[in-house]
């Protein structure tokens, strides 16, 4: 018999908490509190899904997406870059740097990466805790971009199916990797639908 | 013959740089690109020196610190909590918060953890990258005492020396081990000079 849900479905089910406006915390084991043990299996998992790829780098953007960033690029055998979030105009010379919006929130982020650590001849595997919109998956893609670096992958640990970013990214043909899209959430009572 | 420098002093020494105004730059392998293998090295060398006290969690504060967290946690075999930083000044009652100033920079921050996550009964390794003046790590060990746990040590992976920091933890009775010390630096000819 196929299991109905997978690892992280389960906890999702089991320690999630949905709030009025779609909003789902996993503070308990992914966003403030980490759960090493669930962090290694997402990083087996994408390992698994991602082995065929050849992988130089794992890229991520600070803070939550450090951690699993951590445990994929342990299997792999690869350096991890981290972006970092900036709000600064005065960006140096070696940067790469994108200026992503918010679509829900309008507020507008800078993500930087130093040259030196993304080449065109990397091969990236692009790690993040959530996709709704996308905007900060839509600025490291941009940072390869400019690097001439491959996106060998996109791997994401929750997805907001309800909302566009997932959906745009598999129609310009990356190959995207969610391990639980939840496609519709309640309050009260607690209920959360993931896509088969 | 004893090896006159450690796996971090090692590193430090081949890809560190060294900026005026006594900057240590390790953007190459821990503050930017992390070099997962010698994350692990570090995991292991904290569980080494810590193994015989009781630790439930391991504390640390965003971005930087995640990293080398996640990979202690792991020998470890329990869960991170990493701070996060604020500027709000409206935090609601279900978290603890400390202000810290910075003593160079005279900017001040907020760090901040949910409640639940830290209790009375845990025994809390703290970890992060670097200790100059201490200010994020005064503000993990205060809210490690608003919440009535223990401090069963502070592990860090590269002190300044020449900082007063270090000498106010390890003055107060705290465990402190710092895996490479360093006591001075200079730009032009590069040079590094670590504690003994």
């Amino acid at each position: 018999m196929e299991k109905k849900f997978n690892f992280l479905e389960e906890r999702i089910l089991k320690d999630g908490i949905v709030k009025e406006g779609n909003v789902l915390r996993v503070d308990s084991f992914l966003n403030h509190q980490l759960d090493v043990e669930l962090l290694e299996n997402i990083g087996k998992e994408f390992h698994k899904r991602f082995k065929s790829e050849k992988i130089t780098k794992v890229l991520t953007v600070e803070a939550s997406g450090i951690a699993i960033a951590c445990f994929v690029a342990q299997k792999f055998k690869v350096p991890v870059v981290f972006a970092k979030k900036s709000k600064s105009i005065n960006l140096s010379d070696d940067v790469y740097s994108a200026e992503v919006e918010s679509f829900t929130h309008k507020t507008k982020n800078t993500v930087v990466v130093t040259k030196k650590y993304i080449s065109k001849n990397d091969s990236v595997l692009v790690i993040d805790d959530f996709l709704a919109n996308g905007a900060a998956l839509q600025g490291l893609i941009s940072i390869l971009n400019q690097a001439g670096a491959t996106v060998a992958g996109i791997g994401i640990a929750i997805e907001k199916g309800f909302q566009p970013g997932g959906q745009f990214i598999r129609n310009m043909g990356y190959h995207l990797e969610s391990l639980a899209i939840v496609d519709s959430m309640e309050v009260e009572p607690k209920k959360i639908n993931f896509r088969k």
